[in-house]
Order: C-alpha cells, then sequence, then structure tokens
C-alpha cells in the first residue's frame, strides 16, 4: 500500500488525461484525500469537474475542518447545489440525487423540446435519458424519455406524448428502498419530489449500484458480528479494525458469561454425571447454527423488501414448521449417534439409552427455540427502531446459549430424573 | 399468498395495459410460471414482448419440458438471438448480454448516423445511450454516445468523435466480476466481444442492479449456513425450505459431534475439576464469533475485488494482529471476571486463580486461532475452486469449537497440573 504522499506524487507525474481517469475512478473518500493533499492552486480544476452530486459525497467525505475550503473552490451555481444537497441525509434519497436535470414545458412542440434541450445535453451528463414536464410552480406533470422526443412527429405537443403515470421518490426515503424500487424495475432515471409534488431532481441507476453495494457490505459486516468498516478491508488500519470488531466481541463476550452463570447452576447435575457435559458444545452450537440461518434469512428478506414487519405471523407460523423439522432431524441424527457409538465404543455408561434420549429431545427443543429467535429477531429490532441486521449471527448464537444450556439440563433432570441425577 | 391459478385469473381480468405493467414487474420465474398457465393462443403476445436477453431468462426460468415451446413462441430472428444466449452459462457476461445495439461504420458522418439510428430508436429499447462503431469483420473500433451525435457537427466522421479506449467485457467474464467494473464506474452500457475483439452484445447498468442484489442475496444467505434461496422467503414452501437448510445444518452438526469426541477424551479432566466445565460454551463461542468476524469480512472483501488470492500474506499478517488484539481484550475481560465472582461469590473453589488464568491464556489463544482460521478459510475455498462463501460463520464456528476444546484443556493441563489436575 502507497502512502497518501506516494500516491500523490505519483498522480502528479501522469499525463492530465490519466489524471482524470484515475480521479474518475476514486471512490469520494479518496477524491477528498487527494484533493486535500494537492498544492492549493490545483485542487480548484479537479473540485470543478465533480458533478453537484458528487460534489456533496467528496465534501461529506472529507474532514470536517476541509469542508469550508472544498466549498470555497465551487464556482457559485454549484455551491448553491451542493449546500442544498449537503442539507440532506446521507442515505436518503435526497442526498443520492443530481438537482441537474432537463426540464419542458408541457406546451412546447416536440421540435422546440429539443432546440432547447440539445445544448444542454452537451454538459449536462445526467440529463440525456429523461425531460421531466413541470408546471410554473415546478410540480412534476409527465416525462418523456429523450427517446420518445426523437421519434415523435416534430409538430407534436410535448403534453401530448408524455407519460403521466411516473413513478417519484420522496426526499426523505432511504435509499435501501430507493434501490429496490430500481431493482425492481429497471428504470434509468427517478424524479425526486418533495412533499408538495415539486421536484427537486433526480436519482439514475449509476449511483443506485454503488448503493446496493454499500447497503448490501454494511449488511453482510453486521451480520458477521463488527460494525460496519466503511472502508476497503486492506485500508483500515490496525488499531481502528480491532476498534470495529472489539467492541461488538466484548459486548458477545459479556452476554456469553450467562452460559458460565447457568453452568454454575447446574455444577451438580454435571458433577454427578460428567456425561452431561461432553454434549453441551454439540447442544448449543446445534442452537446457534439454526438461529444464524433463520435470522440471516430473514434480514436479507426484509433488506429485500420481501418481507415487512406486518408479515411476522405468516413468519413465525413458517420458522415453527420450520424449526420442528429440522430439530427433529438433527434429533434423530443426535440419538442414533449416541446408540450406535455405545454399540461400538460402550462409553455412555448404563443409562445411555437416557443419555441419548435427552440429547435427542434437547435438540429438538433447541432448534426450535434457535429457529424462532433468530427470525423474530430482527422484527423486534426493527419495530424497536433498530437496524434489524444486527441481529447477527454471532447475536443470535450467543442469546441462544444461555436457553440452550437450560432446555438441556431440565430436560436432563426430568428424564434422567432417579437414575443419573 | 394467492394460488397460480388465482393469479392468473386475476391477471386475465385486467385490462391490456395492466396486464404489461403487472408482466413487466415480475421476475423472469414468474413469467414463465404465469405464460405457462395462459391459453395456448394468449401465450405468443406476451412472449413476443420481451427483449431477446429478457425472453432467455424467462426460458432459463421455465420448466425443461416447456422450453421447446417457448422458443417456438419467439419470431425467426429472435429466437436465433435468444439461443445463441442460451448456450452461454447464466452467470457469465454472455448470458446478461443483449444481442441488440446500435451499430455504425467509422466512416459514415455525424448527420448519416442519426439518421441511421434514429428510426431503431423507436423499437429498440436498450441501444439509446451509445452507438458501437465496427469494422467489416464485427471487431471494436470505438464507440459514440448519442449525446456526443447529438452534439458534434453533422459532418464530421464518426471516426473523429469515437471514443477508442473503450472498456471491454470478455464474453466469459463473471457476473460479479462485471458488477464490479460496473459498481466502480458510471457506466450506463459496456460492451461485450469475444477473443477475436468481436463485439457480440452489450450489458447494461439497469441488469447490473439486479445481478448485484441477487450476488449479494446469494452470498448473506451462505454465509448464514444455508444453500441460497434462489425464491423471496415467503415463496419457498415448507419442505423446500427444510431441505434447503437442512443440508448444512446437519453436515454443521456432524462436524460438530467432534466435540463430543473432544470433551470424552477429557472427561477425566471434568470430573476432577468440574469447574472447568462451566467455562466451555464461554471459550468455544469466542473463537466461533471472532472467526465469524474475521471470515465475513475477507469473503466480502473478497467479493468486492478489495482482496485477491495473492493477498493471502497481507491478510494473515493484519489477522494475527488483530486476533491477538482481541483475544488479549476478552482475555482481560474474562480473567477480571472470574477474579470479581471469586471476590462477590466464592464460587471457584480454591485455585479460582488458576482457573482465570487458563480461562485468559486460552481466550488469547481461542480468539487468535478463530480469527486466523477464519480469515484463511476462504483463501482455501477458493484456491480449490469453491465459493468462499461457503466458508460461513456456522462454519467457521463449528471448525473452530473443536480446536478451541483442546486448546482450553491443553491450556488447563499445564496450568493446574499438580493442583486441581
Amino acid at each position: 500500500m502507497l502512502s497518501l504522499s506516494d500516491r500523490v506524487a505519483g498522480f502528479r507525474m501522469l499525463a492530465r488525461e490519466g489524471q482524470e481517469e484515475v480521479f474518475f475512478s476514486l471512490t469520494a473518500a479518496e477524491q477528498a484525500d487527494l484533493v486535500s493533499a494537492l498544492p492549493a492552486g490545483e485542487r480548484r480544476s479537479w473540485v470543478r469537474l465533480l458533478d453537484p452530486d458528487d460534489a456533496a459525497d467528496v465534501i461529506q467525505a472529507a474532514a470536517p475542518e476541509n469542508r469550508e475550503t472544498f466549498l470555497s473552490l465551487l464556482d457559485e451555481g454549484t455551491r448553491k447545489d451542493v449546500t442544498a444537497l449537503l442539507a440532506y441525509e446521507e442515505d436518503a434519497a435526497g442526498g443520492l440525487m443530481s438537482p441537474r436535470f432537463a426540464r419542458v414545458r408541457p406546451d412546447v412542440t416536440v421540435d422546440e423540446a429539443i432546440g432547447y434541450l440539445r445544448p444542454q445535453t452537451r454538459e449536462r451528463a445526467e440529463t440525456i435519458y429523461y425531460a421531466y414536464v413541470l408546471d410554473p410552480d415546478q410540480k412534476l406533470l409527465g416525462v418523456v424519455s429523450f427517446r420518445q422526443l426523437f421519434a415523435a412527429p416534430g409538430k407534436a405537443k410535448v403534453r401530448d406524448i408524455m407519460a403521466t403515470d411516473v413513478v417519484t421518490i420522496p426526499e426523505t426515503m432511504d435509499q435501501e428502498r430507493v434501490s429496490q424500487i430500481f431493482a425492481e424495475n429497471a428504470y434509468l432515471a427517478l424524479p425526486v419530489v418533495d412533499e408538495t409534488g415539486k421536484m427537486k431532481g433526480i436519482v439514475t441507476v449509476d449511483d443506485i449500484v454503488e448503493v446496493v453495494q454499500e447497503e448490501a457490505t454494511e449488511d453482510i459486516q453486521k451480520l458477521g458480528g463488527t460494525s460496519a468498516l466503511e472502508k476497503p478491508y486492506l485500508q483500515v488500519g490496525i488499531i481502528p479494525m480491532i476498534r470495529k470488531r472489539a467492541g461488538w466481541l466484548s459486548a458477545l463476550f459479556l452476554g456469553e458469561m450467562l452460559t458460565a452463570t447457568a453452568m454454575g447452576y447446574f455444577e451438580k447435575e454435571i458433577a454427578r454425571a460428567v456425561v452431561l457435559a461432553l454434549f453441551v458444545p454439540l447442544i448449543i452450537s446445534s442452537g446457534g447454527n439454526s438461529g444464524s440461518q433463520a435470522t440471516t434469512l430473514v434480514i436479507r428478506a426484509m433488506a429485500l423488501g420481501e418481507v415487512r414487519l406486518s408479515d411476522w405471523w405468516r413468519v413465525i407460523r413458517r420458522e415453527v414448521a420450520a424449526g420442528l423439522g429440522l430439530g427433529l432431524i438433527l434429533g434423530c441424527i443426535g440419538f442414533c449417534r449416541i446408540m450406535v457409538w455405545e454399540r461400538v465404543f460402550h462409553t455412555y455408561g448404563a443409562h445411555y439409552q437416557l443419555v441419548a434420549t435427552t440429547v435427542g429431545a434437547s435438540l429438538v427443543g433447541v432448534v426450535l427455540w434457535g429457529t424462532l429467535s433468530g427470525s423474530m429477531l430482527p422484527f423486534l429490532l426493527r419495530r424497536l427502531g433498530f437496524d434489524p441486521a444486527s441481529a447477527s449471527a454471532p447475536f443470535v448464537a450467543t442469546l441462544v446459549d444461555v436457553s440452550g444450556l437450560i432446555i438441556y439440563f431440565t430436560a436432563a433432570s426430568v428424564i434422567m430424573s432417579g437414575t443419573l441425577l
């Protein structure tokens, strides 16, 4: 990995064309770092290359003390646009949108519209697909694609060829929901409107690819039990990396300490029947694994909009059935394993049938419980206003471990009472 | 959930316009089901609405016995295109591309090019952004955007305004890699070429949004320890759902049985010092959690192209540092927990310092080991030609559980030898 100053030195050795290519392939954070490291005189030309939405991203990614400087490098018009964009939350549709789009009046002809739009296409990259038809109050009346303009008779009115059933995005909509809308339909761009129906900008599909990647990465990292890294893996320093991971790991560890307490509670049973201890890892990990499965499936289905809060009852019914089925499968395998081992190795003592029954029955209970808690936890978290993806596999496993121990030792004390216990 | 026949009945009650809206919002699999369920006379009009790449997706999603019928419903030209597309692997760039694109000769003028392309834009939705400049052998010479054509002087030659440094996609490239290229740069469409440089089609960004979603879903589901569902969660039947989950769960369970064997090996130690058993869940889950973190981070970084096979040594060095740091943190917490509990509750007997030391030292070892195996397993899987995402959190946890037990009891027998053991 080159240091920033080495990379800047390398960058400055390139021809302008190569520099531009490198510059546009960087992430917003990298662009911010690079521009900050350039001599003051060279910064302006780079910042001004950016469209307002990209410039806003760079400023958001820059160190707080550099933001004013960045803003001051922009030309008047762009600065206004960027300042407006910076007022949106980064994850809202408003924060994604470009305020530059092609607008036409409903009563001009196709030829007039083309004549008016043509010079704009030279500079405004993001306006090419659609022209938006606005009334004098900037309210959105309809949309006409460039292709339609191109193909329509020159004398027709824009009003007569425009589509009026336009899908619009409220400016406060979460970017995850915006990406779902793009994924469901092959839109190239969608208009963003405020609550009065005034058009504020457009979101284009190429920005959505990045959003989808980012959101998936965030969910995956949370599911794995880390805070989201926010930078590529190899670029995160060792200390911040440990910090991102230690938080969750320590929290899970503190939760997991309850297992020591629970085990302590059953210490006498273990002392009397050490054979019980042998299956503790097997039992609790089965609960954890079935919980991971359930939570992962539900969290992803929520992120894709396939499952909503109101579906909780349907999900419970499905997961009870799945949990019972899976529990019975593992229970049978566990039961048979002990019976076979006993025949072959004679390891589990005189009461091996009781041991096998205890393990088998506990597995049904633990897997059912793991599946249910794994599938319901994301609902609970979302209901409470948290990100459901925080119900990570390790989190669910930790929760299920303690209850798994209780299920196991309770089953043991019922089944073995009077014999081993 | 409505049955298919109810949905078809509802669909047929809609006006044509509404039907089309519904039809285009369906996934390929749903379109295949719907069309198959329609009366034979109505099928043709729906299949012919589809662009060749979408028709190929529908046919791929249809039941094998229906595929021939679908193909026969297409018109001659489309059938040829679709048959060619079906020859590609579904996950390769060739399987994603549309064979319909706008092509121009290098030596025509801008006005001629516009005159030639204009009628095509009426029917060919996917050709609008760029026209591709091909030589007589269909080799790609350059690309000119519609915007550039629009803005250029009418008499200029296409050759003189086209861009020649075109990013191309080999037809066999994996779709995950294709989506990385789109995510890194804001392309609207990229040309697909065969190994001789002949242009075969284009991939457009709107198809990529879907690919990115799909790939992330697949990775997330695998990370959670299920096979990929391939359908929305609520639409998978209970029996297939159990089957998808039981496979991995049973495999993990069989692996986890080794913990019972390992514990059996240390049965005498447990019988002598039951206190050791109390911390077994805590120790193994710490290894599992740190392993989940590491494997998740590495798998996602691989999927995003941030980490390559050749980076394994850099990753090891980072993870050794991270694992040691995290292990020391958890080890300290664990050590202090036991010391404090002993002061307050007097639960761990006379040799509580030895117990605390054993637990603390084992935690360092187990977390380091979990982190290392979690981060290296995806490399190993990829090296062997498997999908690294199969190194799911539960898989790593299971692997680490057995070794965690061995580390713990070995540490115990060293530290407690002569006293408790």
